[in-house]
């Protein structure tokens, strides 16, 4: 029976490289995994990684020693939720208001989880989230 | 000092959401987790939750009895990679096969992973990695 493990890659398209990439090193605090001109990898946690792609450059096919990988991108505001603990909401809160980053939204789940929800620089909606969200979380 | 446990929610787009609903649910073996007119949710393991947006219904901030949730929106071929154990490659390539779904490239990373990449019904790039291709993984 095939199965899936979980979420390895999520991927975000930004206009200018470099800005997203002080964003979420600088004011995330996620561990750069890969840098070029054509995209950055970022740790967010085990097998969790997030991908930034300047937008336009992943439009053709990558052909490399080990294979080939299909054009892919995107625009639009998307979004991406971040899992974090609890107790870690405050020092979030903290973190985003001493980085001049506005909360646009907050939400307390009826199973008990909390978000709030804010920008990236190219106004991709970020949440971080506390457990209690989902069924799994 | 803040920090970020993982990608909790990853999000994509898609014109038809019973169509996207049948492929992640019934080719993709994802257990769902919330359905209404305007989106799913579904576990792909372990505190991960790929949302599906009907495209543009996601545009007005939602408010509800706990807090509001501000807009998103996104086109264009966007890109999820799930993790799947090594073993249960073959298997996904039968899987795939027998839905008709063609896979559209395949790597074999330098750390040693193996990927497989195809498209779901609204032309999102899907892959699916085993161990050994990012540090994290």
């Amino acid at each position: 029976m095939a199965s899936i493990d979980g979420v390895l890659e999520t991927a975000l398209y930004v206009d200018d490289l470099d800005r997203a990439d002080r964003f979420y090193a600088d004011v995330l605090g996620l561990a750069r995994l890969y840098s070029d001109t054509r995209m950055r990898a970022f740790a967010a946690g085990a097998r969790s990684v997030l991908l930034l792609f300047r937008r336009g450059a992943s439009l053709e096919t990558v052909r490399m020693a080990g294979g080939t990988i299909p054009p892919h991108d995107g625009s639009g505001p998307l979004h991406v939720a971040f899992a974090v603990a609890a107790e870690q909401l405050p020092l979030w809160r903290e973190r985003l208001r001493a980085a001049n980053i506005a909360i646009e939204g907050q939400t307390t789940w009826p199973r008990g989880g909390q978000s709030i929800y804010f920008r990236d620089p190219d106004g991709h909606l970020l949440e971080l989230a506390t457990p209690g969200l989902w069924a799994v979380y």
